[in-house]
């Protein structure tokens, strides 16, 4: 039994290996190697925490486990903690028995960061030039450190509710030696790229916000009644996301559905994209539009890369158990 | 972050801390402080196995966490690994961050044998004298074992499919001195408690096996198809359970319930005899039936109690996470 820390993961997991990660998994569970199990959610009544499972299982991989933890709304304030708090559990696939215990909170933001990347790669225009950013948080700077090395893009344009958060961005930017620009909404008509990153229970980027050749990534729409962009930009979009059954229910995917304007067999998993089996985008003026949900078999993918990495720099803790 | 290894269990924990954690988590399960969330169960297409997670909160004893694990058929014969495989982790309700891991092989059988044996303190006649044991694999000796504590029982009484694996349970009863016999399951009837612990897909002990004032264990049945009584004994008796939700779908009332011979109303959970809100046993000659399904809270219960009693010895590992 292999132990990693939380404080390691930092050190360890490098962009590229959860990208490889991210992308060989989305792969598989369209191929039908992998597959997510239903996943538990629940709002305990204590500490107004909401606590659940993502499990799944990956049989190209062989990666079997769950990631449990959630969301503690009073961690930072009342004790410094970070309000996102989860640990993924690795079995063997062979035998059943625990085989590694891994920190979640770092890679849950390098998983997330990793999918709107592996949507870029597949989806966007090879010429894009411009990004830009609807959200300034915390994950949006995983997000665009990401994003950023998957085309030679020249600007960011940054929008976010709270403008006083857009120097989170910038400062990414910066490092990047790309310069940043603060925008309005319609503003966006300029990106090639845009990464919806909130947490938002109303649309903010409005169909007519997004130009045509534009891929829009909307990664915050994890919940039921959550809304980044505006229903009608499914439609006028093609529509790809890393599973159908979120993407519908709890994805961004979930009003476009329910107000009719898309169905089901509208949406494309980006798996098949990165398998060759959809054609993804087939011309330069087609709105592309990625509904990152978030599944369970991404956390478990990049924990047992930072596993295999841990091992190889003598980090992981073993334990006999 | 703590760590009691499988190994470290059999010393550690006692049947009386089992039970007294078993018999705590059914009263707060009762009384609404405790809640099981959705169990994942999963067949994953690879050794033949069923792996998922049972995991709930306790309220009152702040108790949250997972079982993860499941059943490798293989296991036995390809590895010399048993066949169910479970680890318990424990997560600290105030934070989300992850408390302890703790074997759970050993912990599954003592959990499901206190189950039982909380069953018959508080359901049996006080003067029960005979205790029959329907099955008698591995974990029949633990529910005997468990049970034998509970009265002052003067014979044990057996019958199982394969009567060559009797000699499990009588090794239990010459243990704590108490003749044992092998019976038909018409001879059943001598009982004045049954134990019946198969994993039978359709029912051995029929209505007449049971006499009037027995009480009856069903501790067998946990998947959709099981059975090990006659659905008739169900109508005959006052029906409990460790929860009604799973007695119905995948406990031993689901039959009677699908045959219309009980109604979901008909089953009270052991936890409200335990706090003195239902009456339990109210007459010498009542037939009482406990439906043993196993929930995840069972399993949170004793793995908590095993991590005192580790911290207490100073057994428990302590890992930086």
């Amino acid at each position: 039994m292999l132990i990693v820390p939380e404080k390691e993961i930092a050190d360890l997991m490098t962009r590229d290996a959860a990208f490889d990660a991210v992308e060989k998994v989305f792969a598989a569970m369209a191929s039908g190697d992998a597959y997510n199990f239903p996943v538990v959610r629940e709002a305990i009544g204590h500490e107004d925490a909401l606590y659940g499972f993502k499990g799944g299982f990956d049989r190209a991989g062989l990666t079997l486990g769950l990631k449990a933890g959630g969301y503690w709304p009073n961690n930072l304030e009342k004790r410094g903690l970070i309000n996102h708090q989860s640990t993924v559990f690795l079995f063997d696939p062979d035998t059943g028995k625990a085989k590694a215990m891994v920190g979640g909170n770092l890679l849950t933001a390098l998983r997330t960061a990793a999918a709107s990347s592996v949507s870029i790669k597949h989806l966007a225009r090879e010429d894009a030039k411009v990004i830009g950013m609807v959200g300034a948080g915390h994950q949006a700077t995983f997000q665009l450190r990401a994003a950023l090395e998957q085309r030679n893009f020249e600007k960011v344009i940054g929008w976010n509710y709270h403008p006083e958060m857009l120097p989170n961005i910038e400062k990414v930017a910066a490092e990047a030696g790309v310069p940043f620009e603060a925008v309005d909404l319609p503003g966006m008509t300029e990106a090639d790229v845009i990464i919806s990153i909130t947490s938002a229970f109303a649309p903010s980027l409005m169909a007519d916000h997004v130009a045509p050749g534009t891929h829009v990534a909307c990664m915050g729409t994890d919940t039921k009644g959550k809304q980044e962009v505006e229903a009608a930009l499914l439609a006028r979009a093609s529509v790809f996301t890393d599973e159908v059954a979120q993407s519908i229910s709890i994805g961004e995917a979930q009003h476009a559905i329910a107000e009719g304007l898309i169905k089901e067999n509208d949406i494309a998993q980006v798996g098949a994209v990165i398998n060759g089996t959809n054609p993804g985008r087939t011309s330069d003026d087609q709105i592309t539009l990625f509904d990152g949900t978030g599944v369970g078999l991404q956390d478990l993918a990049v924990a047992d890369a930072v596993v295999d990495l841990a091992v190889k720099k003598g980090i992981a803790v073993k334990v006999d158990f």
